[in-house]
């Protein structure tokens, strides 16, 4: 495993912070970013600031077009008036296996959330396989069966694919990449650039929990209860909040890079801040125990199974209790609510009523969660 | 480099060959496959043989559904009365940048060539980045520059992405996954299973360039004109060819496996024979030389621009000026037909009158040819 790096807390008073202040203080205070020099870093795939940096000083300048530059989970493009969702992600997740699912299902899953995130009813996937020589077929077996299985149960085809193998050595495992096609209908909008002044944020369920149950697989770690991964496909819960309310303005899956890097990009897109609650966070004990014997901290922990919604202030009760009333929400909280002080800074206010910064995922403090 | 496998080379007189005969013959003198084991093989990724088998033993039975079972370069469905086909192909291509392209270019010309196989106008790709820690950012940017240039050239647009960073060692520099969605226009049906007796079969140009123009950069090969990757994205070609007939039952890019495990598909699935005259097979003098030199086949080296088509017989000649007055084509041939004697088997008249069985790529000839 390599060093956990910082993960950026820094502590300061919101009353105190006026929008000039804010700004110099987050270049003084925040953690230095890793030099990224000119080569590819671990940290580059965290979710967290490498990888903004790469989408903007790489990606970006080559392939920008209207549809990418959106930088939301997924794509949305339209064909003879009919919108379409486009997601792709590839998973290189280690170990393959884990409590509470394997590279398999977890592509299934991160594949239809990212389609669910945009307000898209997820219809087909692509399934692209690099086998690395050796790779035991029995374990390939078990990950095509459990995709089958969580694709099946989420009511989604997977309608073509393509397998590499490449020598032993030039890969590890299996690496699945899964690319969905979903349907958006009529009136649907959800951006991460919506979020206003007064909306309401909210998570659908306890955080921290997948990237915990992979590090424990990793690490050999025991805890008192087993923790296991989230990973669930979360198109009928979305299905469900959208139904209550379509005052929604903006859907995120806190994955890598967890909570905090997830709400700095809608408060950057947004050009809003955001004040949190430490205290209405749901972690689970056995997460936030972990986390403390590792110095994680669980809102850069990675999840598969959680989404974030902005809500509108006046239909934030009304899409929580949409939430809370589906299996996969039933532990949904409001965490706290957006502002137009401090734009683009999230902070949080701690249970001894001082303020902290929560910034993006600084290096990379678990790689290969997803 | 891996050893050069057997090719399959066997001579019979096709005269002499009834049905019963030929798989009595065909289980004698074939090469034995490569024993899958319980482990995967580079051959699993060869497009060949052992590839049928992964899918026929794995794959399929898993994900089995009657959109992937038609085993075809790209999947159709429907959606509102629109028809849209789907591909995905990841790229591990080994060295990264060659003669005549890079895996970025190569990455997008494959996935529009796998929609244009189905006669699918290609509007929309996803670009999924697997990036090795300690990559050349400079390499990236290379990659990613050139993906836009074939992207752009082409008339398609990148719509959305993903990038996963591996560990040192876990990955080799770049592999990248593309996903292309096309538009199916009305009336056109194109499949491997549609080959009749008497169709006459095409290819669009010179074969084995790529394979060729990877080994020789591989392996540090000098040839008197240097041979250079014909990877090209073909859909306007395919438009011309539609355009002038719509009598073409069958489109394949002989990639992965060559010609000739392209030809013993389309044999399998539509249940008939083959016949391929050795003389009129467009091979350019150096890839000849080169594969002569090396103990390859060309028919067995991979193509990343070229086609082979399946065309009812009255409508032969016009879909080979078609192809011909296109430059992309300018050097198609008719190279043989169809048959209803001896199905599923491919056979080749060589310049001596004997005849030989033109089998599918056995174990993998050049690992990592895209």
């Amino acid at each position: 495993m390599r060093p956990i790096t910082n993960t950026g807390a820094t502590s300061l008073h919101s009353d105190s912070v006026s929008k000039d202040e804010t700004k110099d203080l987050a270049a003084f205070s925040c953690p230095v970013p890793l030099p990224a020099g000119e080569r590819i870093l671990l940290g580059h795939g965290s979710g967290g600031k490498l990888s903004a940096d790469l989408l903007k000083n790489v990606f970006l300048p080559a392939l920008g077009n209207p549809v990418l530059n959106r930088l939301e989970d997924q794509a949305i493009v339209s064909l003879n008036g009919v919108r379409l969702a486009i997601t792709t992600d590839s998973f290189v997740v280690k170990p393959l296996i884990f409590r509470g699912g394997d590279v398999g299902s977890l592509a299934v899953h991160g594949t239809i959330n990212d389609l669910a995130m945009g307000g898209a009813e997820p219809l087909w996937l692509s399934a692209a396989f690099i086998l690395e020589e050796g790779l035991p077929i029995e374990t390939l077996r078990r990950v095509v069966g459990s995709m089958h299985e969580a694709a099946a149960n989420a009511g989604v085809e997977i309608v073509t694919g393509d397998t590499k193998v490449v020598e032993k050595g030039s890969a590890d495992g299996i690496f699945v990449n899964t690319t969905g096609i979903g349907l958006v209908r009529e009136g649907i909008s959800l951006s991460a650039a919506q979020a206003r002044p007064g909306d309401a944020i909210l998570v659908s369920g306890m955080l921290g929990d997948h990237g915990i149950a992979i590090l424990a697989e990793r690490e050999g770690l025991q805890f008192e209860t087993a923790v296991q991964s989230d990973s669930a496909p979360l198109h009928t819960l979305v299905a469900s909040l959208l139904e209550a309310t379509r005052e929604v303005r903006c859907l995120r899956d806190p994955t890598r890079g967890g909570l905090s890097s997830t709400l700095n990009e809608i408060a950057a897109s947004s050009g809003v801040g955001m004040e949190l609650e430490e205290t209405s966070i749901p972690v689970r004990e056995e997460v936030r125990d972990a986390c403390e014997m590792l110095g994680l901290d669980p809102l850069y922990v990675a999840n598969e199974g959680k989404l974030v919604a902005i809500v509108a202030p006046a239909s934030a009760e009304a899409a929580l209790r949409a939430l809370q009333n589906h299996p996969l929400g039933k532990d949904a909280r409001i965490i706290g609510r957006v502002t137009s002080e401090h734009p683009r800074m999230v902070v949080m206010r701690t249970p001894f009523g001082t303020t902290r910064i929560v910034d993006m995922l600084t290096g990379d403090q678990l790689p290969r969660i997803c």
